[in-house]
């Protein structure tokens, strides 16, 4: 124990002073200091001469898995559902094209150079996403922050974080089957954005109201416990569910974004995330081994120029298409060409899963140094590149990207369009959450009869009365949300009857043609959504004349409690609204 | 590799969840929230039912390490030799008798229950330090904070971390050679004084420059990761001396707290103190096995009330004695009746180095969570009693004390002659941290001179000529310190011989005789500071011939860089002082 406790200070010595020093030496000449970080790491390593100056790696892996909790966390608090609302389109486009391209483009490489095939996978996942903390230090350095590229990088950083945390979900899964398949694939998306959905609602329904409880004692020893608390208690429930913890502290931190303390939170996790991010980066640097470069100079080589080009071809082209000028869209790409922590959180679950060669973690942290390196001079590039094209791009092609730009503006609906445009939108987002909080709770109904059920077996001996008890349970919380559904459809469906059904087509029976609409849609969705909840809780959907007894008895409790479930749903959904659009407390 | 991290997050995930949870019902009905945190542990420790909800406790622990060296890291920042200085006398006389005192009666408690030597002295120790985190939380939570009795406690308190650390530096060495001998334990003592001096003389000198330097560069995360290289850097020197890491934090702290980011560095490292310092108290709990409070009761009780009366007596009569008066005086005896943090740091050492019975840490840890529970109680009791006191007392004791006050206050220097002790002072003080810094030259000189020897060996053969080279070296190093030694010495016995040597005594030969006291001290002074450096440096010194030939050598450049090594020496006082006499930054 004594000599456990002697051999970790130690460790923690070595690695904090060292990347102390060399983070001053970055910083002095101006370069980023998670590469200080790196290297430090490098240096103390077991692959560099004279020996290894750390002793007991296995608890420095696991304080580094602490530096990734955190970093997610904290990017989670960063994360903003109505930034990326604003953002929204020009963003998804840009960051689905990048992650899109630089997949295939991995994976293409990987195999050319004949490597396995879950190499190339991780390959082209590890290229797929852009460094965060490498561009917000390249900006602030550059005094660029503020400016419209800036605005326009950072909201497509949230997208590709969002798919990113998304893809480390699929790979595992990748990995431990083996293999990918297109039905599958499409349940663990779907099963994913559920349980995402479901955690963000729930999450912003309860946690911020808690984070207020707690606030009010004035502690921040308090708030800082109840904090990690409540993120290492969601990344425990995230693991068990075998997603990555990754996505649980990214979830909890953006469900925290939404508390009114967000910025007492951020202030009190900084210096524990810096920390515990120090300790990470230098981890990854543990494992760097020189001696790969001389033996994988080519592909290193190839990886950073298709890093470099594909991400400025894939993010400036999406940015320029979805009407951005092409000056910015030649910044915005230059800007997001680099790889950087995610690439790493992905390489060092490629090597915990064991699913990943030696070389391909030293060969990715290389090519993040060298394209880390390259990032402030690429961003300074930009406009006098851009300028250069505009000089020699021909009069024909420029007068077509003219005509494009009008066109595009011509899209975007105007006046009374938008409006109702906005609203059908609202209307569809409502229905689906809704629908996501009814798949939920019958998913988990479903995990839990079984472990219900040996407790329940005292009072209830016949299984088939059990599923009939759960389901119904189950059916009864669904309630509000499904009724909610029904109005919404409801509403939509009128207003749908409404623009769509013409007096000059439908003549006198218009009224008529009108409610049928009306009345038609909704119905048959909710026969849709109780087909969907039959698949969904296949497992303890009860017999035929069980399951007519409950929906008889759900048939009542509707006619009966209507209104009653109409209020606590919109009860519901005004704290959510509030949650949402309260401000953060900038005292403190 | 996967499965530790996973049980690690889970052990984090409980622990901050139910601490979480404690603590704020611990808040919620006014209790300190360090006890939350112990009945924490216990709940989710091995010793209560259901189950042991702890899997990798060994991690834990070591993370618990850590909980020490922020608290005590934290508690140096709180240290000032400004504010020690101040309340100076009291808090000495307080700390020493209570300190005293209580290792007294806790080792007579332990042997009159007949438990082994070491379990007896090991409470002693325990029993000796009172709880700074428990008083401050308590006295916030009375609005006694600003009060008269409350700045002597926190000079108590700062006295008492001194003398606790140096107890622990002597426990661990106690313990491991089983006995205490009064010749070693003078060495020991005479060592870590010594240490410590040259620590917070070179330390002062170096650390807040550094700090200064890497502020400039204005990134939090530079500061921190720079911070805690050093923390950890110093811990780990200081382990590789065999003194404890506590003593290490403690004084890396202290050195830290004159830098003038002071402040920043207490808001940076607070959040990281209180996740860890929480895991510490948690970790505290595990260790807690409930089922002994029913076989150790009666102990437990007779300790509890030890603590309480010892303390109040203690501390309440020598700070009573020390001139004030009896309401102050109960008031600060009261206040410092408790046991805390210090007392677990003692028992995990005890139970580290195996010399400690079981039953001891649960003990301990039950009179704690009394003794805390009990301090605000006792602080709101201090009044009334002390009242009731005055009023029972006989008119005759009441006139004795009355005359005690007078006869003290008449003791204090006044005008000239109190100017004339302080300048007396400040010259020994001087004197004292010069030859401290002479001492460590030598004894670092001796450790080296073998480690040296080998590479030397190339070049110089003869082990004697080897050891004159590093024996000159070292000679060469305190000629500064030895020059102003020399030059504070002859300014103090002129000054003596001033004042001593009054004309009508010796007439007129006043002047010679004088003179002759102002030259002789000085040089009989310097004779025993060689002999002195001889005896430290007895394992290099080099024989006869050499030794003159370097003395002779050592002369010449005396003689030579008189003017030299005065300015050296006092470029290097004048950047102590200015490191110590400049304010911390509030700003930022």
């Amino acid at each position: 124990m004594h000599h456990a406790v002697e051999t970790f200070i130690q460790d923690l010595a070595v690695i904090m002073l060292i990347a102390g020093v060399v983070t001053v030496l970055f910083n002095r000449f101006k370069q980023p200091v998670v590469l200080g970080y790196i290297v430090a790491g490098v240096i103390i390593g077991p692959h560099t001469p004279p020996f290894s100056l750390i002793t007991d790696e296995r608890t420095i892996q696991i304080l580094a898995e602490l530096g990734v909790i955190f970093l997610l966390f904290s990017l989670g608090l960063e994360f903003s559902l109505k930034k990326l609302a604003k953002v929204g389109a020009t963003a998804f486009v840009a960051a689905l094209a990048e992650i899109t391209l630089m997949l295939w483009v991995g994976y293409e490489i990987g195999i050319y150079f004949g490597w396995k095939k879950m190499d190339a996978v991780f390959l082209g996942a590890m290229l797929s996403v852009s460094s965060t903390t490498i561009i917000v230090k390249a900006l602030n350095e550059l005094g660029m922050k503020r400016e419209k590229f800036a605005q326009l990088i950072f909201g497509i950083l949230i997208v590709e974080d969002v798919l990113a945390i998304g893809m480390i979900a699929l790979l595992s899964g990748v990995a431990t089957s083996g293999s990918v398949d297109a039905g599958d694939a499409v349940t663990t998306i779907g099963k994913l954005v559920l349980f995402m959905i479901v955690s963000l609602v729930a999450g912003i329904l309860i946690v911020p109201r808690l984070l207020d409880y707690v606030a009010k004692f004035k502690s921040k020893e308090m708030l800082l416990v109840t904090v990690l608390g409540l993120c290492f208690g969601f990344c425990l429930l995230v693991m068990k569910m075998e997603y990555s913890v990754a996505l649980g502290a990214f979830l909890i931190g953006a469900v925290m974004a939404e508390s009114r303390h967000l910025h007492q939170i951020e202030r009190l996790i900084e210096p524990v995330r810096d920390m515990f991010s120090a300790i990470f980066f230098v981890a990854i640097g543990l494992l760097f081994n020189p001696s790969i470069l001389a033996q994988y100079w080519l592909p290193i080589a190839v990886i950073t120029l298709a890093v470099v080009l594909g991400k400025v071809v894939s993010c400036g082209l999406a940015t320029f298409l979805s009407g951005q000028d092409g000056r910015t869209s030649m910044r915005v790409g230059m800007g997001l060409s680099q790889i950087g922590e995610f690439s790493f959180i992905i390489a060092a679950l490629g090597v915990s899963l064991k699913v990943t060669s030696d070389f391909l973690y030293p060969t990715v942290v290389a090519v993040s140094a060298v394209t880390t390196l390259l990032t402030p001079y690429l961003i300074k590039l930009a406009d006098p590149l851009s300028s250069r094209l505009a000089k020699a791009m021909p009069g024909k092609l420029a007068s077509v990207f003219g005509m494009y730009s009008t066109w595009l503006a011509s899209l975007q609906p105007q006046g009374d369009r938008a409006e109702l445009s906005r609203i059908i939108r609202r209307i569809l987002l409502q229905v689906v959450v809704n629908l996501a909080l009814v798949a939920a709770i019958f998913i988990i109904g479903g995990y839990f009869a079984e472990a219900l059920g040996g407790s329940m077996s005292a009072w209830v001996a016949d299984p088939q009365v059990q599923d009939a008890i759960v389901w119904g349970g189950a059916l009864l919380l669904s309630l509000p949300f499904l009724i909610a559904t029904y109005r919404k459809l409801h509403a939509l469906s009128m207003l749908l009857a409404e623009i769509s059904v013409r007096p000059e087509w439908a003549g006198s029976y218009n009224h008529a043609v009108r409610r049928v609409i009306a009345e038609v849609i909704p119905v048959v969705s909710i026969v849709g959504i109780m087909l969907m909840i039959a698949a969904l809780s296949s497992r303890i959907l009860p017999p035929t004349n069980l399951l007519i007894l409950v929906l008889v008895g759900a048939a009542v409790l509707v006619l009966v409690l209507w209104q009653r479930f109409v209020k606590l749903h919109s009860k519901l959904q005004i704290a959510l609204r509030e949650t949402l659009e309260q401000q953060p407390d900038e005292k403190h």
